[in-house]
């Protein structure tokens, strides 16, 4: 019977220190040319919104995994009817492994990203974070980078007291560590090693004068040139510029913000960073992971949760047995 | 919960007499310009095959629907863990209404969409059926000419005789009719008004001199200028050619068999022959419905299956607690 999973049945299997290799094993691949990752690919069901579909996977020693996610961009509340789906086949032996459905998936693999990001990209002694937004990006870029950096001080900054409080509070258990949250973003971004940018936001939610020297910075939320979470003038302060996905960040309807700065002429390929690591920084420079969604991890990501949903059932089918 | 059903549980709910009308609903909703159905989308995993995608749906009073059916082409045996899976949303509300993974639903809107064509271009006293091919094509579209013709006789051809035997007993008792394997192709051929084409044959299976006057063709299997189940030369005896998808005809990545012939210029939309509908033929010309695979209509099949479950299993419900 195919395995067909929901939020319900992946939330106890999610952990980072897994999410994190996991990542890095399909950024290894991509970087041998082992992967299969093209831009999103959508349908326009006009007037109501589109289908968006990416596709992809890896071919390994051990595994050759293709499957693809798709979510709908039409209206209506973010409810179980409203979820992403992935699917998963092992592509040598033709079998389709399993369907999950549901939200969290997505933004596991983003957040497991967002921490190679920041254990390949930013200062080894980072420990002061900033947070700017509190939806489900902000809660899983936080858990990647508390998950690769020893983080003494978290300060969570969005437009609403109550979210940012409670925010705070969630997090403040999960990462077993200190999260305040803070009356403007300057306040959070002014002492930060790590910035996380996880809005929604069409305008710039910080100023580049507010950065600390040696400041990393993960961006989630709009990157377009007519619409953009981050300045445009970070480019002149930026010495490493890279993004998971170079196809997709050229892919978008629109160009990227910084598509027309010096700073993209450079812009690097996180699997790059990953497989030929260089010495870590220490220095006053100022980095930033722009996070286009690379396809494929999701797929890797959503095959690992099978296995683990399968080994953890036979173990409990064994336990009750035994 | 979102709906996942299989094979098993939508089976006892197919009837032909529901998915032709569906089909035709679905084809005049085309002609008003008011459905989605690009040509395929797919992904090549080398060295393993592809995922295939195909995209679509639409909008009418009454509905608005998006989805898409995937399948791949990995080796592997056919069973359950190498299903098609569709997805169906209600593109107006936001909400995924649920998915069918298996095999029978696109056969099924496969065998409708050749009864829509039998229905809109063979004679109305067609009722002699040749049937070369005994998979589950062949099937579905002989239950669905079935559905829209009296037929009196019908021969069923295929290399292997015992799956000719058994495909003849299978169906004379489900269309309640005359089925008889025969030695030949030709036998099968040269005495009917209704040619089902459904092999997997790369060179042609029939002869062109072989077809009765009058007589209609409904192909299924290869269609491509270097792989055809059908002989070239019948581009010189039809007068009325159509598909279900021109966007698709055109869209692989070889030509078709057909499109440097004189009959292609007149290449017809089956949806303008149900939304136009012409005279009955009642001459001797021979007419062909090449089936490409309308985008769509498998999620129009889909979200009908999937109320007709939803409303059987209410009613199983009540029945219970009456």
């Amino acid at each position: 019977m195919l395995l067909v999973l929901t939020d319900e049945d992946i939330v106890p299997l999610l952990d980072m220190r897994d999410l994190i290799p996991l990542m890095e094993e399909f950024l290894r691949a991509r970087d041998s040319g082992h992967t299969v990752t093209p831009p999103r690919h959508s349908v326009e069901f006009a007037p109501f919104g589109k289908l968006v579909f990416t596709i992809g996977g890896l071919k390994t020693g051990a595994r050759a995994l293709a499957g693809f996610r798709v979510y709908d961009t039409f209206p209506g509340p973010d409810d179980e009817f409203d979820a992403q789906t992935v699917a998963v086949w092992d592509s040598k032996r033709g079998s389709l492994l399993g369907l999950i459905v549901g939200w969290v998936l997505g933004e596991w693999r983003t957040g497991a990203l967002g921490g190679v990001a920041i254990k390949h990209m930013s200062r080894p002694d980072a420990r002061r974070c900033a947070v700017l937004g509190t939806g489900g990006q902000a809660r899983t870029q936080l858990l990647a980078a508390a998950a690769c950096r020893s983080l003494t001080e978290v300060r969570v900054y969005s437009r609403d007291p109550q979210h940012r409080r409670a925010f705070a509070a969630e997090l403040a258990t999960l990462i077993k560590g200190d999260v305040q949250p803070t009356a403007s973003a300057q306040e959070a971004v002014e002492h930060a090693d790590l910035v996380i940018c996880a809005t929604s936001s069409k305008t710039p939610v910080l100023e580049t004068k507010w950065l600390c020297p040696g400041a990393h910075i993960n961006a989630l939320g709009p990157k377009m040139l007519n619409e953009h979470e981050l300045p445009t003038d970070i480019a002149e302060r930026i010495t490493l510029l890279a993004t998971d996905s170079i196809e997709q960040a050229n892919g978008y309807p629109e160009p990227h913000f910084l598509a027309a700065s010096a700073a993209w002429n450079h812009l690097q390929d996180l699997a790059t960073l990953v497989a030929k690591p260089v010495p870590p920084r220490l220095g006053g420079d100022i980095t930033l992971f722009s996070s286009c969604g690379l396809a494929g991890t999701e797929v890797l990501a959503a095959a690992h949760l099978l296995e683990r949903y399968r080994l953890a059932r036979q173990g409990s089918i064994h336990a009750s047995a035994g």
